[in-house]
């Protein structure tokens, strides 16, 4: 049988929906059918009636089985279920099986069936942005343990399904849990096409075409961050905190070649510096090179976040007179919590007065680059050495696509080349200036490049502007609403420079207490509770953390396009209403 | 208009196959099209007639539109084409586009269209393995800049047609290019899922499924490594390189912990041994990690290139002499040339005895493990500190899935937590041994265990063991066909250990040479000529290198399950036949 739990409910009920408003699937179901008179207008029913099918005891479970070579619709239906009974077949009957053509692509399509459905769902207000369940609930409710015998293909959907349905909903428009929130639909066909594609970024010869991507979008993007002719280097990494690490090993490199093949026993005693906002890779980076984090030194910010000029000026000297060599300094453009960019004009001269390698870590906030209204925050920019910039977040990727970008050519290979001859052989018939691989650090490299690349031929440059600018839109509304509101008091004061706005909610219960320490102790436990509940209601997500002597407060970041206003209003409502006996 | 390109050719000529071989698309398609009645027999139609489209003069470009409101097809039908314009519509036409449901549905369904077309076609060996061009031909023929305008959906569905076809087909049977090939489905559909699920596995928050998955397959490959009960630590790393890094990291940090804060200066000189047939990882993660590639002492190998223990102990021994600290031994399993299996067992005894931490590199040949029949060949494997582990390679897991086993619990965490605040919040209200993000180098992490697990539940444990024997009786089979064969070489003798098969082929015009010096130098030429021909003609793909004093031979792999005795027979044929001019 093809059809089965999240399939097999509401077929019956679909004319039945004069209760419900427009806006739930089975409405809207309705609507399509009547619209559409091919196979799509009844598929698209059965998908859609996957939201009503989510409220039974046991969603995932298995259903009794429909009569074999039938498909489990209730009525007649042209559906793309066919009489392929998933119950008695194997991966070993797929391709590259012998006539498995046709079984694949049923189960593919019934995999591909069961992701539109959560796609559908995962953009409907209606649905919860988790259903939240305890590890250990989790792990004794579904047999997750691997063994010595296969299952069917059957028990493979309900894996699937059984997954998502608790999954967290990334798309949902009421997550802002993290920097990477939301979901594009070209960039996840493009990350559909990818798997499929299923190869290796290590040489032209095995992904012609994604290394050509690469290199045109690299190009581009050393372009917008302003270097000549958009010339220089690149890599696509796998995270910021990768990029980042990249970037120091650079640095490094450049300043002592000689530490590759002698390490650091070859090299003076180095200082890195970063503001104390900055993001932890910086340290951890520092700590995987040998570089040690004790020689990252911490630069002070001011009431915003932004690294205070005099203070990094003041550090490389004392440093210098400590007898240290200040190698690599890494201003943020977009810090992690307040969403700080760093005075990047301020930085860069002092890093040429001092000849020290200048790294953006622009992970978070490079992506203001794209916009025409934003990008004077980065000013500044061009005059790095290196730039990372995640379009993973504020441009809504699929997971991962992570650049760095570096002003000198020809100094990532120099750096990283082993020469591996069993994979960079130079005897090759075509240009070899393809095969990047030996640049990298790693060996093998996921294709990360083809999401970005198919989404920026679908919305242009414009299209990525857009989508920034709203959200430094929604969040500015955000700040404006909540400023002068009762309860709430901003960890920093104005406009944010970036979507990230910090505030405490004080519930009534904390909000009159006198005695300020006592008040303090109290406001430190409000947003775990109140993210706990969130969670636990599914209703929305939203981190809080405490940063150095200030107590834990909501650190709202908008990187979701399909995020609105009445969504921000959502979010204060929601906040009120589960902390009302705080 | 829905259909184009691909798809708009030899609906017409369905019926009119009397000339092809049953086992073509179209014959498939006639015999699929009378057993099933439903939708899907029409939808099978089109999708195989993709292969037919493949030949016109450019099978990508635009097609004449067809009047707006019908499907493409030539003929009544009930596919899942409906009457969406693709020509007229945008991304921002998609969700989370108001009423964007239907558009987006059938927008990824035309992908997947796409993509199950593209599939059917790997694995059909009358289609090419790559339709190679030279990187300026590919950029010169397709528009692939980026622009500030957006491109119409259209546009967005040729430019994935465009990237497939020029896409090397590692699904192929007779893809054998890399230690990474085939495309499994189970594997795919998991990857698919992964994409739609978007997140990342930092925190149990936010992947609560996938870190719960990740821990119980990480304990299952401990189980298997032969750690009593699964004791240990891991974690799943963007590939071997990587996951060797890793290795090398907390090497150094068990026996000086002071490394994290203090950097290389706080620390003597270090020696690290691996054989010299090991992958360059291991240098490269030296020269990254401030240890240098100096300090890396390559340990030589016998005839069959694995590492010689007394050599190992020699060079241990002399480089404490010279007042180094060994502190780290790679043993190999698998090596990437010859598929070489380092004598773990004796190895063991000498990182005893000396005290140092023994990895084994089993990115390829680490899932020998899963076989009965072959995993004799690491015994020894659990006696090591760590492992690397490669699924995406012999397991043909999709890439990438690497992971590093750790035998000691909470080291990874101590050597690379940095406790950051904002995400690994200690007041959360869910057991944070869950949240594993801080164990990582990384920050963000790709989700790259559903395929892994998905695939272990579809097959079983037996299921991957049948798998890898296979590809090692095709080895076996290979080898024992060319041994004693005119004009062929081996570069070792004996039976491959793993399923690299390393040989030369001598055309008649070098075979006989006298000179032999001269016949060297001609035959150091021969592997790059017929790998170039192989490319042109698209036929097949196999990887050649020289190593040390040994002139450029051929390294043939297997670890493709769609690969046959046929196959290994046309690799042969296929050698010959292209280099008869030689």
């Amino acid at each position: 049988m093809a059809a089965q739990g999240f399939w097999s409910l509401g077929a019956e009920n679909a004319g039945d929906n004069s209760t419900q408003s427009p806006s739930t699937p089975r409405a809207w179901c309705q609507a399509a059918a009547q619209k559409f008179t091919g196979g799509i207008g009844s598929k698209i029913c059965a998908l859609l009636n996957v939201g009503e099918a989510e409220k039974p005891a046991d969603p995932v479970a298995k259903k009794p089985e429909a009569e074999a070579g039938t498909c489990s619709c209730s009525k007649p239906c042209n559906c793309s279920k066919t009489n392929i009974g998933f119950s008695e077949l194997y991966s070993t009957d797929l391709l590259p099986a012998t006539n498995g053509d046709l079984k694949t692509m049923t189960f593919l399509q019934e995999v591909v069936d069961i992701l539109l459905a959560y796609i559908v769902e995962s953009f409907d207000r209606s649905t919860k942005v988790i259903d939240f369940h305890y590890p250990n609930e989790l792990l004794q409710s579904n047999n997750w343990e691997l063994s010595d015998e296969p299952e069917t293909l059957d028990d493979i959907l309900i894996s699937c399904r059984a997954t998502l349905k608790y999954a967290i909903k990334t798309a949902h428009p009421r997550y802002f849990n993290q920097l990477s929130t939301g979901l594009d639909m070209v960039g996840l066909a493009a990350d559909w096409l990818t798997s499929t594609a299923n190869t290796n970024m290590f040489t032209y010869e095995v992904a012609p075409v994604f290394v050509l991507l690469e290199y045109v979008t690299l190009k581009k993007m050393r372009e917008i961050i302003g270097w000549q002719e958009g010339r220089g280097d690149g890599i696509f990494s796998p995270g910021g905190a990768i990029s980042n690490m990249y970037a120091m090993l650079l640095a490094r490199f450049k300043m002592f070649p000689e530490v590759k093949e002698k390490g650091m026993s070859s090299v003076p005693r180095l200082a890195a510096f970063t503001s104390e906002h900055s993001h932890f890779s910086i340290k951890k980076g520092a700590a995987a090179l040998g570089i040690g984090t004790d020689s990252v030194i911490c630069i002070k910010v001011d009431e915003r976040g932004k690294m205070i000029p005099s203070d990094l000026e003041r550090r490389i000297v004392e440093a210098k007179q400590k007898g240290l060599v200040p190698f690599f300094v890494s201003a943020t453009a977009g810090t992690t919590v307040y969403g700080a960019f760093d005075p990047l004009i301020a930085i860069a001269d002092i890093c040429k007065k001092y000849e020290i390698w200048m790294h953006v870590d622009g992970a978070w906030g490079g992506s203001l680059l794209m916009s025409r209204k934003h990008r004077w925050k980065l000013n500044g920019v061009e005059r790095a050495n290196s730039v990372t910039w995640n379009p993973h977040k504020m441009m809504s990727v699929p997971l991962q696509c992570s650049a760095l970008l570096v002003r000198e050519e020809g100094l990532m290979q120099s750096c990283n080349q082993m020469h591996a001859c069993y994979l960079f052989q130079q005897d090759k018939h075509y240009d070899l200036s393809y095969d990047t691989g030996d640049k990298a650090l790693q060996c093998g490299r996921h294709v990360d490049i083809f999401k970005l690349w198919l989404m920026w031929k679908a919305k242009g440059t414009i299209g990525f502007e857009a989508q920034i600018d709203k959200c430094l839109e929604l969040s500015e509304y955000l700040y404006n609403k909540i400023k002068d509101r009762e309860g709430y008091e901003m960890v920093f004061n104005g406009k944010p420079q970036h979507t990230n706005v910090c505030f405490w909610y004080l519930p009534p219960g904390v909000r009159y207490l006198e005695d300020k320490e006592e008040k303090q102790k109290r406001l430190h436990k409000v947003a775990p509770v109140i993210k706990a509940r969130m969670m636990e209601y599914g209703t929305t997500m939203v981190s809080y953390q405490p940063q150095g002597d200030k107590v834990n407060f909501f650190r709202m970041v908008i990187s979701n396009p399909a995020a609105t206003f009445e969504d921000i209003d959502f979010l204060i409502e929601e906040i009120e209403r589960l902390s009302q006996d705080l």
